[in-house]
């Protein structure tokens, strides 16, 4: 087996290098929607923030605090979906499949901060975004188990 | 010295792939244990996951935040042990001792998580796994700084 | 385009390792200062750990908040800059270029765990810190969609 390379003339890490940069600008994203939600309701976590912008020290406003969970969402899936899918890329899967996986998971985890902190939609859209990311994470990961165990 | 190489051939780096993956479902599982005191304790973080069960919206459940903590613990530790593994493996240290040291971590975290969200024991359960994970983590962090620095 | 080595004859790779794991030293103590602030106030978040120590369950004392938020947004930024200056590297840069940005941000972030946790300042000294920590990996990032996209 030829070891795996890690530069553009690998289609597979090319896939993983474009993916992963996408996913950590959504997780920034996150940063200003949660920065846009601190200043429209002029709610800060610490005082020097608050100094000087008429605002005050809020820790449970409900529309920052929905933000900041769409954002502790992304930190529990997408740095598990980045190991995983760098460990899967490794085992040499099928390029269309491995292109399908990545896309889904991308588009599942934008969705999930579209319907969590932009626009909250009733459920199931929060679950189904949330559950086609982990379901796509599961299943690479367990050929990750079964090529390298 | 020659490259480390990303495949199944390169038994240190099929270690690193097997932790890693048991070590995200580890994480995963956290989901199952927070879904199952939420639904047990019908208790939400959202209007919109609370709408049509009978439950409430509560950001301060005693039981629910202790499996959110064990999670958020999970997340200081596990990704910090997976970047620095993962440069250990690329050290070329003795695969018996890598061996030890990725169950030993795999362990400690897997006990973690019992004491701290399945089934509360008196410290110092908690302490000790938190420790044994974080002593691994730093053993192998010194190990990468005295081989690349 | 030949393959990214990873050895530490890759001077590249070697600047990585030694930052990655800096970062992840950087991360550890902020669990020291957590811990600090605990017991200088003897304020805990599980009613086991307080036992035996006269100390009581509060989850909002403001300064262990103020630590824990500390914690919190290096794990929305630290792992996000290991994944991207990872690829970075694989981009094969310029090393003057590469040691500047990396150590650029790796001083960002311990600045910015300083003025947070350690001896809070005025602002801007904790937004130019997280300014300088989130430019630095934008910049990477940009660089790595131009060349594996």
């Amino acid at each position: 087996m030829s070891s795996f390379s890690l530069s553009a003339d690998n289609p597979l890490f090319a896939l993983y290098a474009v993916h992963a940069t996408l996913l950590v600008f959504k997780m920034f994203l996150v940063v200003v929607l949660t920065a846009r939600q601190r200043f429209a309701k002029k709610v800060f976590a610490n005082p020097e923030d608050a100094k000087g912008r008429s605002a005050k020290v809020k820790l449970d406003d409900p529309d920052v605090e929905r933000v900041r969970r769409a954002h502790l969402n992304d930190l529990e899936n997408i740095p598990a979906f980045l190991f995983v899918s760098f460990l899967y890329v490794a085992t040499n899967p099928n390029l269309a499949l491995a292109t399908t996986l990545f896309r889904a998971f991308t588009a599942a985890r934008i969705l999930h901060t579209f319907v969590y902190a932009v626009k909250p939609l009733p459920q199931p859209a929060r679950g189904l975004a949330f559950f086609v990311g982990l379901g796509t994470t599961i299943y690479m990961a367990v050929q990750v188990l079964i090529h390298f165990w």
